[in-house]
């Protein structure tokens, strides 16, 4: 079907790939699924009690990537979907599944997206997360994603979450539970404007020997805004898990980090590190002397910490 | 005057300089100041509204070590007493206030020591206290410091506070503001064994600009006992802070660190570290291969760790 051209230009900024519509895919638009499509191993179905899909992800599942976009572009619409993900044993999956609002009213435009993934054992899932905000209204882009994932014994998790721009109120709540053998990736990058706000909770419980986590998450925080995180790792098992919080301050911008190591197994071993800090002013006049402004200089410093 | 010899027993596992009624000192036993004396630039003055004692450090002051220990030795008793430093501009001086608990019976025996200090400018305070406790009752030991610094411009305070073994259950609230060009380092070292419990909670509020702040914790944690670390720094000002957590964990005890890094300043520089694991296994067979058995070989190892 034809598209608009506000969510086609949204879709560009949220989806990396480039959405089409081609094998598995779900476009929502507005709280409503505009377009969708099954692949021979993915089928997505509408849920019958609330808002949102079912997503079946079989055995057989190498490599292919499922899109499922969603774009709010109506001021004053509050969005809430419920995304259920059953990923069968062996498979390998791609899911792409940014947000972005475009607002150009006076009132709030929300989107409250709750994921669950069912991961059974082998399998490997590459999830991919951008969220963004555009237009001229005065309303706010609103975005609350719950991402609940349990990761199956020595399946493979890799999450990547993006906020870029244009996101007025962020509220993440990630929490994942892995099983014996799993490994879980997470990359967050968030950077935040103006009065922005954005607070990421994330809770991963090892319960499984010879599980691992790695958590990397970068921030940016410019003008008045705030930024709130608090990852936890709770070591129940054997395991491993590194997390790593970095960001750059700016202007008036605050940022707290309130990271929580939990080791209740001997075996469990958890490291953590953070740290808050202006940008290096060496790079800067280092990037000066070659002819850049100060703002192209910064901005490339960003790109570079956030990539 | 002469001291029992339970009481000299303990002193000597608290004051590791050796406590001696000479100089400025004060000395309480089970809830009573049994003796007491000032030197020509420390002054100690009991409290008139409540338990505790006033210590004045005048300006002259310099380097003389101020030693105020406390012992419990009764079964059964709460000891509640309030501590107040008073330290002028320019003073240096090392002040020793361990706390000692002696439990024979089968009542709990208590200690919370609540010390404020009222640091001038450009003075430089070395604070030590030890925690220690024994006895072959089956009452608790029990301590709760509570401290509270206020640390003036340019001035340096030094933390060093140790719970080295027999402390049941612990909780400490250490309180520091920090003005202008001052520098605070505290290094605490703590080891729980059985059931004990310990909770550490720190706050350190960067208020002037040039302050600095290093935060070392290392702690072991055996048997079945549970650890709790909370420390945060809020930098409101061009500030630097390092916070580093290090934990051993053992047998079947668990582990949590929490700490908080708050940027809200541009030039607010906050780093925070953390670590929990089990002891070096390639560390204890090189060991072993030295002839030493697997204990003796693990305290070897969490002696260095702690020192």
């Amino acid at each position: 079907m034809m598209l608009d051209k506000i969510t086609e230009k949204v879709l560009r900024m949220i989806d990396g790939e480039g959405f089409k519509q081609e094998g598995a895919f779900n476009l929502r638009e507005n709280g409503i699924s505009i377009c969708h499509g099954d692949s021979e191993h993915v089928k997505i179905r509408k849920k019958e009690d609330r808002q949102g899909i079912d997503i079946y992800i079989d055995k057989d599942t190498n490599g292919e990537t499922v899109h499922i976009p969603v774009v709010v572009s109506s001021s004053g619409m509050t969005d809430v979907v419920y995304n259920d993900f059953y990923i069968e044993d062996g498979a390998k999956v791609t899911i792409i599944a940014g947000c972005g609002i475009h607002n150009s009213g006076c009132n709030d435009a929300r989107h409250d997206g709750i994921h669950t993934f069912h991961i059974g054992k082998n399998a490997s899932v590459h999830y991919e997360e951008k969220h963004y905000g555009e237009g001229e209204g005065t309303g706010a882009r609103i975005l609350n994603p719950v991402t609940d994932i349990y990761v199956g014994e020595n399946s493979i998790f890799t999450m990547d979450t993006v906020q870029i721009e244009g996101v007025d109120s962020t509220k993440r709540e990630t929490d994942i539970t892995m099983e014996a053998g799993s490994r879980l990736t997470v990359t967050e990058k968030l950077m935040t404007h103006d009065k922005q706000e954005a607070v990421s909770n994330m809770k991963v419980i090892m319960n499984g020997d010879a599980s691992s986590a790695q958590i990397i998450s970068r921030s940016v925080a410019k003008g008045e805004s705030i930024q709130t995180f608090h990852p936890r790792a709770v070591g129940k098992a054997a395991c491993h898990a590194h997390i790593q919080c970095d960001s750059i301050i700016m202007n008036d911008a605050q940022v707290r980090s309130i990271p929580e190591i939990d080791a209740r197994n001997v075996d469990a071993q958890i490291i953590h590190e953070a740290a808050i800090g202006r940008i290096n002013s060496e790079q800067l006049l280092k990037l000066q002397t070659f002819g850049l402004n100060e703002e192209e200089a910064e901005g490339v410093i960003i790109e570079n910490f956030l990539n």
